[in-house]
């Protein structure tokens, strides 16, 4: 084997993150992030699960006892809230209405449920009557929604859905990855069953946790599966065993993640989750003028727009790849493209946890500006 | 929904981790770490991840392509080397020698292989020839066995093991939990198919993720499947065109932890991968010297012993989970219990990484001189 040559000093450049996620993280929580690390089973680092917890559900607004950080990025909490309720054969209910709708109807698949969807352009959602007629032909044990759709910048009204899926004993399960700390969200007032998100958007955290919880009804269904957990990982009978009691061994915790991960959701503490919520909104509607001023379109209808990001519709006869690399190389500013049906055709634009700022919009308004 | 009281400002105890593992890292590693995020499609941060790779390359001893670390713990890694290669009725053969074998079996099951077990009390490991006789009964498709027994810390050398495999068409799959940057690993000469590790142990960086090697061979058989692989997080189908060409999105890297990786390999290229072996075997060897001048016996034997990981017996008459209480409270040292056959039993002694020092082993020494 050939030696490599020494690294260099790592250098990172110092980008301003306006893209899909992740975005850039308050300095207090790199700061933490870097206290060395714990063991997973000393006492200390246990009682701070609890307080993450606590914090979790206060941003969850739940009381769900299951409330936890999974050891992976979003993608593992998706992942998680299917490997655990669905059984081979479960009929699941998708709405599709952007990448990862698609990606939860892949990951179902892989599950062996039995996956119907309903689908919607990229850039609109589903009311509820038409969520309602779909659960009464279908009849499905899950319904999948995702309330923060990240390739689309839709958001997916949930009043009134918890109720839906109750009447027909369905659960719902919710990807709020893009909405959480960012959006508000109610999993107990919605009767959201499972939810998930990650730790790099609204929470304004590095990546690589996932905040995830589960509603009793849900446990329920995992109790009463007649089939193991095929995912080890990310088996909740395991990890419920590991953050509550008995405090058993399941692995080795991401410790230095949870210290960013605590320290992200205090300053959401500090600041009142409405307040947050609010920033969010406010720093978007200011996004939203100065585009508009641009003469640049918003690719969805203002009411369902998502604080946290925002599609724009890359004008005629631009080229919005080109754009996009300007920007990063110019003035070292990330935006995002677009996904799935949207590539090449709309930019997208984050605003979210600690970026969004109203001297972030002002930079990124300018440079769209000199460069358009 | 209440709000929580504002959190304290994040203090860590100044322990010194001489478990099991997580290991205290370098201070560069921690320093890296708290660097700010970057997008994961990044020019600068896919070349990154080229660089991590070449580096994980060197430290697995490997020219495998597909050579990455996978965004979560070990025990990810653990479930991403089954996950890939197991379809359902596959013969898996397992040498439980510990904790961890029968975590493989466990995993194994779930993703439905006709699982089959050879057996070692523990604190021993497989000859070769008992591994050959046991490949000639069950004709395996995959041999999976543990190479640093975290449970116990045997060895179980590999030497011969990899031909084996290729003489009887079966892949050979290894825990290098505990052995990757602290003990030696060749992974292509000794024709190993499947490997992974953790980031806290030999590495010393903090826990969160997974280095994960695997050979053309076992591709070929990720290839030559007719069902999908269900866990969707940790296919490499889906994993290969992220590290590598069309680095096709799958998920957000967890940008801030490959930091801490790439600084912790950095440390090793500096020191020289042999010379980190060395190391761990002068200072596992001082440590052994010292627990045999306080009357203390060790579980295995010396040339089956784990440099990384020490089980040492707890003397008759003595309260083991008191003393590790007292050095963690005294003397902010943590060390490890015994797990399953093992558990109040013995001691696990963790010399790791950056903690594998002789100072460290002085301190432990004279500390537990003081408690016995």
């Amino acid at each position: 084997m050939t030696i490599p040559s020494q690294p260099q000093p790592l250098t990172i450049p110092p980008r301003l993150l306006m893209g899909p996620g992740p975005s850039n993280a308050n300095p207090r929580i790199l700061s933490a992030m870097s206290l060395p690390a714990i063991g997973h089973l000393d006492p200390f680092y246990l009682e701070m699960m609890d307080q993450i917890q606590d914090l979790l559900r206060y941003v969850w607004q739940t009381e769900n006892e299951l409330t936890i950080s999974i050891s992976g990025t979003g993608s593992a909490g998706m992942e998680a809230s299917l490997a655990n309720v669905v059984e081979p054969g479960d009929v699941v209910l998708i709405g599709v209405m952007g990448y990862f709708g698609h990606r939860l109807v892949d990951m179902a698949t892989r599950y062996g449920a039995d996956v119907k969807t309903i689908n919607k352009p990229w850039g609109e959602n589903f009311s509820l009557a038409e969520l309602k007629e779909a659960i009464e032909t279908h009849k499905p044990a899950i319904l999948g929604l995702v309330n923060a759709e990240t390739s689309t910048g839709v958001r997916q009204p949930l009043e009134g859905v918890g109720e839906l899926c109750r009447e027909h004993n369905c659960l719902l399960l919710v990807d709020a990855v893009t909405s959480l700390g960012g959006v508000p969200f109610y999993t107990d007032k919605w009767g959201v069953d499972l939810a998930y998100s990650c730790s790099q958007k609204g929470l304004g955290c590095p990546p690589g946790l996932s905040p995830f919880t589960m509603s009793d009804r849900a446990i329920e269904k995992l109790q009463k599966r007649t089939t193991s957990v095929s995912n080890w990982y990310l088996d909740m009978n395991l990890l419920s065993q590991y953050w509550g009691e008995p405090r058993k061994y399941h692995h080795t915790a991401p410790c230095n993640m949870n210290y960013g991960l605590r320290e992200a959701l205090a300053l959401i503490v500090e600041e009142g989750l409405e307040n947050c919520w609010q920033r969010h909104q406010q720093n978007a509607e200011l996004l939203w003028e100065g585009l508009e001023k641009l003469g640049l379109v918003c690719h969805v209808e203002k009411q369902y727009r998502l604080p946290t990001l925002t599609t724009v519709r890359i004008p005629e006869g631009v080229n919005g790849k080109a754009v996009s690399i300007y920007l990063l190389k110019e003035y070292n500013i990330e935006i995002g493209g677009g996904l799935g049906e949207l590539a090449g055709k709309v930019w997208r634009i984050g605003l979210m946890g600690y970026n969004s700022r109203p001297e972030n919009v002002l930079l990124l308004l300018e440079a769209l500006r000199k460069v358009l």
